[in-house]
């Protein structure tokens, strides 16, 4: 394997799309061997930056056969880390984060939401997906004592950079934040920042074309 | 500006990045004139691509000078179709479709929800962000009567298709997709998938390769 720190950042967010695909082949479709064209042309990736991106990783498949589906979609799974369970803390259980701790394709992804915050009294208390709504004040506690290195946050803009300096400070390693504003947090931790507004864009993009075309 | 079949999805996909982020400009921070490095620093992006990027557009900013925060906006924002208000029709009230209701950022780029669909009698007659949710036998009626172009999907992935085929056959002609399946559509109507689980990825794989470099 190439050394981690030289992969490019396309290739590692590219991972997860074949991983995700792998897994519907191997799951729903009882594909047995795939060739780089067919797993790219599923995915709009052209099939030299496919056999590139896995490049980096090791050797995989062989020329002129492809790929064994299960094979890869364990290897990726391990270098994803998604072979593994990893516990999250949430914080913020309105209506996006209920949606979230629902959210049934994140196990298979390697995640699983396994406590629940909120400083709203009348949000404590609740029970979502078996998870018990608790007061932001114990997060801290919880997170230490259980080891969790993962916190989503899904509380409005305003309280978000709160929440995550009291996550940092109990040892949370990773922040996936839904609040649509930046956290500042120290280097060795990452923060990934789901902006569900830019996604809306690219449509509305070709929308508007569409009807400039149609006048 | 160039033909615009010819220009790179990734350059598209910017697109967004550059506007929210000479939209905070322009509201929060209070700047005027933003040279392509320090829009380029604000995103991870190097100057170089943000000039290329807005090249495929046309002229704008100043050799040696920077870009005007506002025309700038104002330009992408136009380039985008965000300049106006695009009603749209979403499918599914659930705690995902509850939450994009409710989310407030949508409205800068362009988007309002402005009905609100289920079939589930429970929902049914339910107020969200003052609006109803109607039954979704109505929907067709109500997008072809309102001549809604866009539709968002957040039912679950069994019953996507489904909706889709209904929103097609309205005359809805881009779908927001949140339902974790493939959509299948004429070649006329855009389809932009969001896949939650994905986003998760990109942060284990860094937990993952940092606990390895740990051990």
């Amino acid at each position: 394997m190439k050394d981690r720190e030289k992969i490019p950042k396309a290739t590692i967010e590219r991972l997860p799309l074949y991983y995700r695909c792998l897994d519907k082949m191997s799951t729903f479709e009882d594909v047995d061997v795939v060739s780089s064209k067919d797993l790219g042309g599923k995915l709009d990736i052209p099939s030299t930056q496919v056999r590139k991106d896995l490049s980096y990783y090791g050797e995989f498949g062989r020329r002129g056969v492809g790929y064994n589906v299960n094979e890869l979609k364990r290897s990726v799974g391990k270098i994803l880390g998604v072979n593994r369970t990893w516990p999250a803390a949430l914080v913020g259980a309105g209506n996006l984060g209920r949606a979230l701790v629902n959210y049934g394709s994140f196990k298979m992804m390697g995640l699983e939401i396994t406590c629940v915050f909120d400083n709203d009294l009348d949000k404590i208390g609740n029970v979502i997906n078996d998870r018990e709504v608790k007061s932001v004040q114990d997060m801290p506690g919880k997170v230490e004592k259980n080891n969790i290195k993962l916190g989503i946050i899904s509380v409005p803009a305003d309280a978000a950079q709160t929440v995550a300096d009291l996550m940092v400070e109990a040892g949370i390693k990773a922040i996936w934040n839904f609040a649509p504003t930046r956290l500042y947090v120290p280097e060795d931790v990452s923060v990934k920042n789901e902006d569900l507004a830019v996604g809306i864009v690219s449509l509305i993009y070709h929308l508007s074309w569409q009807e400039e075309m149609d006048v």
